[in-house]
């Protein structure tokens, strides 16, 4: 796009359409400035199929699948209500911008066509989408993990040492074993994230973050013939045939709209369509974090960490690093967090007395509310706790979900913001951690940037600046991943020379929303230090006691002594 | 007595009366069989004092008072009350007994008058009576203990290597240091298990189990002149000024009821009244556990173990071994855990949501019951917790209250009757340290009999012997001391040869009224091996965290960061 066309585009619009777990969310954005004029939500009609298919076909214990006509939905209803809410006329729309959850595969024909609408397939587990929580892969899992380490593979350590049974390989891998017949129907096994893509624009791109992240997509090449015939001999062609070496970078184009998906949507047919993104990642522009050193945290039920770096480095722990991953020209690194919002609420519900539940109704607070503000007057180390944040495992650094959650220091006098408080401080703590092991291994974080649900706690996010004795700043927008995408869609239609410079005029962050107290930080050090003493015993092999309860528990579980 | 008078004697009643915490308890028994007629329990009218005087004098932190006059008061009602329930004449009760909680001192004139009831000392805390949970005098505790190890006294190894902030000479030494004047007006230093006797006979008479557990009284003799005189010059003339080295073996009589005295109980003027006792070792002969090997556990709030030996023995961390402590011509040893009970009803009040309380509420239980209920089904180890029962600080063995409760193992799936659970296991796996110390030590455990208020808890009972691996037996009466001081009573009065021949007539217990079950102690054995793991690890010194975590505690109260 030469310089008119550039500033004719920059007086348009774009559409970015977030693909979550439950619902698709979409919304209309001015290119010049990244301002909302409009969003709609539309759920998915089946939701996640964990217990059984829309037909009463039972699923195991860890299944949780998904329908993909649900998302071409979102395309039909969510971008022209949002479209609507916005008041504007759609010829304005230049392109549109996809992200999703990741990694949901999709099992497809060679034309797309999702597995489980062809004829005989409705009733098969397997001709479903596998949702990036999908967790009945975790053999598979394993075992790639164990012949990689044997063999050496040069890939392992790009992913801080073991990957993921959410991954297309694990997911495969089980396909593969549990439904030869339908792995041998599925001609792709399609990230979400691309398949979504396609059915806008009519071409299959693969879109270099989930190659990468989920994909094993390092070097412009894939885990060898010779390893995936090693962990199955069927599974040999793995690579060759199921997954396709054609990458997109991020904010490239992958098409343009067809007239099928211009009929859905209401859209003009033949704008562009940016090439896929993750949720998290796509994050990053729309927060303005996307320069090297920048660390957006996408805070919620879980955390995930992502940050641009300029050179490769190998980090203890982290999730993945890939070449391009959040954008094109720096090596994208990402970590995470496997509970942090989920432990507190799952305090609230479970440990929390009906005193306090009849307090907070009668003032109209929720319970995460009343506990944040009887603990905010506290200092420092007040309530003679520590916790270690475990409970739904730990993903970085110490990539164990074996691990559990642990509280010490408890008396008679402890009372439940007392627990809550510690419960904050320790996924604060677990931050701080991986913040650590960044600026250990050469890639230093200089700022912290927040987004996600838990921003709407204050006390939460003063502990974290307090902990991590930083300023803390918070994403301007209240659509993160959604902007984010259209941020994407407005650099694929050349809006923008690049991600960073889109970013710099349509995201926004307040820059040092909260700063750390000087006082407040010395003293947190000092309970980050038993954080870290108690993190190494439980979680790095001194004493293995979390790992054996799991053990002793399935087997009780399994017909034990009772 | 001849044996006639003895028969004769076992045709009459007696009465024993418990001196709690909030209340005094007296009951009337058949010296023949020990069938109890008739109880009646007098509430103290001040109750413990621990904010302010009854003038309205504040009080400091960790303070624990009591008024004198309230323990007579119980003497009045109480006593005349049962007699009344029991509908007999009371000209048939030969003897009365009496036990008390304790350490629990009272500050006396030469004739027994309680410093308070003087003209003057109205409004001077220190005229009044300090009750064993007067928690004040620990800096006075720490500076004996750290001379008594530096000097290497002898008497330091029978109470484990610490003498404890509620004893005897603590409490003496803050007295004489916090206020000179009432130190000095203080002609004795008695124990309200004595000074009640006294009232009751005239006769002032130390009882051996006091004066050896609580008044460092050991091998006939107190801690020097010398040894007081480095504490304090002042405190030099301590055991000669305030103590009186003339001690009543248990189960003797202190002397006869005075006129004044059977005024107040309605009973004859001129019957025995039996030497003083405490409320945990008086239950001993009303359990029928007096032969060496019996360990009473008395169960409540916090447990109280006691067990005669043949032979003295140093177990490590036990509270205390005092020749004649239980019965006379044994060793009575005596080790504790210092929350149980009050673990319990804390997690019951702090930690379990308002659904639940609703539940027992429509169903008419209390919260303990449906917690048991629901964790009463659950396979040894389902849960995948593992707690340390530390909430209150660990008497024996690790005599440290610096400690702190501890969970591991908590997902997001666990649920609160999973914590109670394991919160009742960790006390359990508590006291099974406290028997194999025993056991290590040369003084075997031969059989655990359950005395107190938590035997009414069948899970808790059952968990108990399975992590034991013992049959439990449990008392058969309701009124374990005031039953045990009726015995006393009863030997005082010739009845009975000794307090092993009255137990037998007049104790009772349920043998193995709790069996373990094979499997599920075989599945304690593994969880009980991780929780010495875990005890070791945060109770001798690997991590003092727990330590460290009440003194960051204690600072940011003190005004540290906020």
């Amino acid at each position: 796009m030469n310089p008119v066309d550039a500033v004719r585009s920059r007086s348009g619009l774009v559409v970015g359409v977030d693909f979550g777990t439950l619902s698709g969310r979409a919304v209309v954005v001015r290119v010049a400035d990244g301002a909302e004029l409009g969003s709609a939500t539309h759920p998915y009609r089946h939701g996640v199929l964990d217990r059984a298919l829309p037909d009463g076909t039972p699923l195991g214990p860890d299944w949780a699948l998904q329908v993909p006509a649900d998302y071409v939905d979102v395309l039909r209803t969510a971008v022209p209500a949002a479209i609507d809410a916005a008041g504007v006329d759609p010829v304005r729309v230049i392109a549109i911008g996809t992200d999703f959850t990741a990694c949901t595969m999709v099992p497809t024909t060679a034309d797309g066509t999702p597995l489980n609408e062809l004829e005989g397939f409705a009733s098969d587990p397997h001709a479903y989408v596998k949702l990036w929580k999908h967790h009945a892969a975790q053999p598979q899992a394993d075992r790639i993990n164990a012949l990689a380490a044997k063999r050496g593979e040069p890939w392992l350590a790009r992913y801080g040492g073991l990957i993921s049974s959410e991954w297309e390989f694990a997911k495969g891998l089980q396909l593969l074993e549990e439904s030869p017949a339908t792995y041998r129907a599925t001609e792709h096994w399609v990230e979400a994230a691309d398949w979504i893509v396609w059915q806008l624009c009519g071409r299959y791109v693969r879109n270099a973050c989930t190659a990468g992240y989920k994909g094993i997509y390092q070097d412009d090449t894939y885990p060898t013939r010779d390893f995936l015939a090693e962990l199955d001999p069927g599974f040999a062609g793995f690579v060759d045939d199921k997954l396709r070496p054609v990458t997109g970078r991020l904010g490239a184009a992958a098409g343009r709209l067809t007239e099928e998906a211009a009929a859905w949507t209401g859209l003009p047919a033949g704008i562009v369509v940016a090439v896929g993104n993750v949720d998290a990642h796509v994050t990053a522009p729309a927060a303005r974090a996307t320069e090297p050193g920048q660390m957006l945290a996408i805070m919620g039920t879980s955390t995930c960490h992502i940050m641009n770096g300029e050179a490769l480095r190998e980090v203890p722990g982290m999730c993945g690093v890939v070449d391009g991953g959040i954008t094109p020209g720096l090596w994208g690194y990402e970590a995470g967090q496997s509970g942090v919002g989920d432990i507190l609420d799952w305090f609230v519900t479970n440990g929390v007395p009906g005193s306090y539940a009849d307090e907070a109704a009668a003032r109209g607070l929720d319970l995460h509310d009343l506990l944040s503000e009887k603990a905010a007057t506290q200092a420092v180390g007040e309530h003679g706790l520590l916790a270690l944040d475990w409970h739904s495992g730990n993903r970085s650094v110490l990539v164990d979900h074996e691990l559990s959650g642990l509280l010490v220091g408890a008396t008679l006098t402890t009372r439940p913001e007392d627990v809550y408080r510690a419960l904050v401080e320790a996924t604060a703590f677990g931050t701080r951690t991986i913040v650590e092991a960044f600026d250990g291994a050469g890639v230093p974080v200089r700022e912290f940037v927040v987004a996600g649900g838990l921003l709407k706690n204050p006390l939460l996010m003063q502990i974290y600046a307090d902990v991590l004795d930083k300023p803390i700043s918070t994403i301007r927008s209240a659509e993160g991943p959604a902007l984010g995408s259209a941020i994407h869609a407005a650099v694929a239609a050349g809006a923008y020379p690049d991600i960073h410079a889109a970013a710099a005029a349509m995201g926004g962050a307040t820059q040092a929303a909260y700063r750390p107290d000087p006082a407040r930080a010395t003293a947190y050090d000092e309970l980050y230090a038993e954080y870290r003493t108690l993190h190494d015993y439980f979680g790095r092999g001194t004493n293995e006691v979390m790992r054996r309860l799991r053990g002793i528990r399935r087997r009780a579980l399994a017909g034990g002594a009772s």
